[in-house]
């Protein structure tokens, strides 16, 4: 009997590419608060969500991960990676909920434990200002930039510039956010029948949240007006922030099978 | 009503990372079958698949890549990938048939549509030598190098000499591999019911094989004893080879749902 | 004694990032004339070099490269590297030459290499299409792409359809090119005083080059107009090039101490 | 005239790749101090360096850089990077001084900064644990993990239990380390005659510390032993270290010219 949580299945069950659940997660996450364009965004909602606002965030996050089974923290190149997340303000029966049109990730671990949940993860580079405790030159309190480069081409660049702390967290937020859960079918006649089309909801568990730092920030989506992408550029942008997250996965919630 | 042959789902389903097929094919192969060992090898089938030898051969392909709906041979940066396989030889009703325990890529869309095929893919960095017509001591006449490397890691390293011409492909072959469709459950109480669990086998159509030249070869696993990979290590190296394929792929068949 | 053409210097001196000349080198490469703007490039020539004419060229190439003491071909991950090179037409003393101001390569022997023959190197992230013998929509006859990305960023996108066979070699040509060999001072007072400061002539030995394949080409500076390089961005592109050139490295020629 | 500190000289001199001094630098510190082997480590000191301990320390750093005429921090593709040292513990006329036989990172910018200052930098990929203030099973208190990659291969690994705060700094360390400006001479018949070699002395100022934590150490060198690096793999290996540094750059000092 061949085991694992995922592909590649093997005798043992250690070599699949993401183990069993739970998975650990903790990471420096840095946010713009926008609004886009309504009439670009509100198609993307599979029914039944609606669009609650055109107010959207961008979060640029540097991760580091755990298993239950491993000490994957002792292997820095197995365990960090770094991911951009783009929410929009969606509502699904009356609750608002966040729905993801368009993430990035730079590892495979996180890619496939991603399309698990339903986040629609692409490879992406996220680049991140680091703060520090010393002060220094290349580091100036509050000023921190973040980067999106995909297939080489740089798709979103933000500053920001902190000058508030204890603020309230940025939203709509990635906690129990609505994604979709999706795999298609390749069989002939059938690439418009997918094998799994599910309105899934995040689950997330032993979520702590740091002291949230605010302030000014600058966002600009420099990709092709010619991608679809382009359709989440800001109209307005509005505030930006810093804190750190942890969290646990292990579950998820279905709402509905869509057809 | 959001569109895609894949996630992200959007309005015009331009952005999906893998657009509807067909996905055309043309890449360098060097390869080398090796003999691995039985008692290792065989635990690796899913039933009702059964060993019909010991004879693997491992791939290392250099490919170039266009879906009919774009020039992406234009942006060689979006169509360009390397990819290490390993395949072993087994046997669906008495039927000789390739499986795939372990395959690596180095670009997401080939990840994702290997998933949508059933092929075990996980990211990983490939390396091989280029062959030249132009006489240089750069590239001496027949020699190549490939390896493989995961997580910062060498994996697998590769070196031939070929000396002849004209000769027979390498076995087992791709085309026509069985291959293992899986989606897991993260739904808590649900992690052991996969929500896709079936044995498939490739289809590829247009198929087009170059000369095959052919030789001696090493072939060294200098993987971790401690990772399954390991269970692939060659007791006895066979061929080398080195050709060039061309190929279409729009269709799947299911063998039979899994348990 | 520590010994090794380069540093780090070792007992043995086989650790060294480069070793003794010479340096054996095979590559594909694609190629775009064009012309630029007098008044923007002009100023870029040490003296006594002078503007030949506004024509440029700019090299995408993906190398393969060998030692006299190694077999680096049979190891291609320390032994292939891509370049983009831009030249413009210069003259020295009359007699004409190429001359580089801007290079960019993605490994850091190709490098070293190079700050040690003048070329002006930084790291960049080229992407050339393959051409393939079978013939494959994924790889159309004659048609090829390239692009070049720094720091994240695209920076010069090409396209070429190649439509002539046994075509002539496109110019300026980097065989015998005016570079610039400079080693600056950190001692506080000397910044302006660099440690070497010399015009000198690439040599390269045992030059073959393949039939030439000509075409139409299209050539694209992306690039921020604030970056400098953005000088040197097309006013009229000619014609697009294709072949296979193979040389050896080992000598230098000093045209010139500056001051 | 063309300017710049650094090639590609240029019309504004804005295009170097690296700024005129000074270069500010702030990074995130993990150390191990170990014993080495006197009779493989003792011939890599260049004349008239003596060795004064078989102590060596290998630093692995979290970098973020800015110039005086950027805001570097802002773009953390340009301005980020990670860097392996190993120093060995050498004296100068009666003064100990460290000595650096290899270091890597990951940056053009770093690697060319690194070659004026005298520091024998190769491109390698360095991996570091981070910490978090928030309390997670992905980041247990105290544990911390860093590798080296260089070239696809793995070659040193270590891990740190850090349990005692406020502790002294690691030795040998990085400031006013002895290095070996070099840069040979490509002319014919003078590749054993370098245009620059020199005993110099780092120099920084501006250096700030953070408190030291210091715990248990392993450190693994797990490059082949026909690499001349294995020369320098631990007999013994002493503590481990975590702790923030930030420092300027804008001079060196020449301590004598080398035959």
């Amino acid at each position: 009997m061949i085991k694992g949580f995922t592909l590649p299945r093997t005798p043992k069950g250690t070599a699949s590419l993401v183990p069993h659940p739970p998975w650990h997660y903790v990471g420096n996450v840095v946010a713009v608060e926008y609004e886009a364009d309504q009439a670009l965004i509100e198609a993307y909602l599979p029914e039944p969500l609606t669009l609650e606002s055109t107010k959207c965030c961008i979060y640029f996050v540097d991760w580091q991960y755990a298993s239950a089974y491993g000490e994957e923290y002792l292997d820095p190149a197995e365990s960090q990676y770094k991911e951009t997340i783009i929410l929009m303000s969606a509502a699904y029966k009356g609750e608002p909920m966040a729905y993801c049109p368009y993430i990035w990730v730079d590892q495979d671990k996180a890619f496939l434990r991603g399309l698990i949940q339903g986040w629609p993860k692409q490879i992406g580079e996220t680049h991140i200002s680091k703060g520090f405790t010393l002060e220094s030159k290349a580091a100036p309190a509050g000023r921190f930039g973040a980067t999106l480069t995909v297939n080489g081409k740089r798709y979103i660049e933000s500053q920001l510039l902190l000058n508030e702390e204890d603020a309230e967290m940025p939203s709509p937020t990635f906690s129990g956010s609505a994604l979709l859960r999706y795999f298609p079918n390749l069989e002939n006649e059938k690439h418009h029948e997918p094998l799994i089309n599910e309105l899934v909801q995040l689950k997330s568990r032993d979520v702590k949240v740091s002291m949230v730092s605010k302030g000014d920030a600058k966002l600009n989506f420099v990709v092709s007006p010619e991608h679809e992408l382009s359709d989440f550029k800001p109209i307005k942008v509005l505030d930006g922030y810093r804190f750190q997250v942890a969290l646990t996965v292990d579950d998820l919630k279905v709402l509905e099978k869509l057809i």
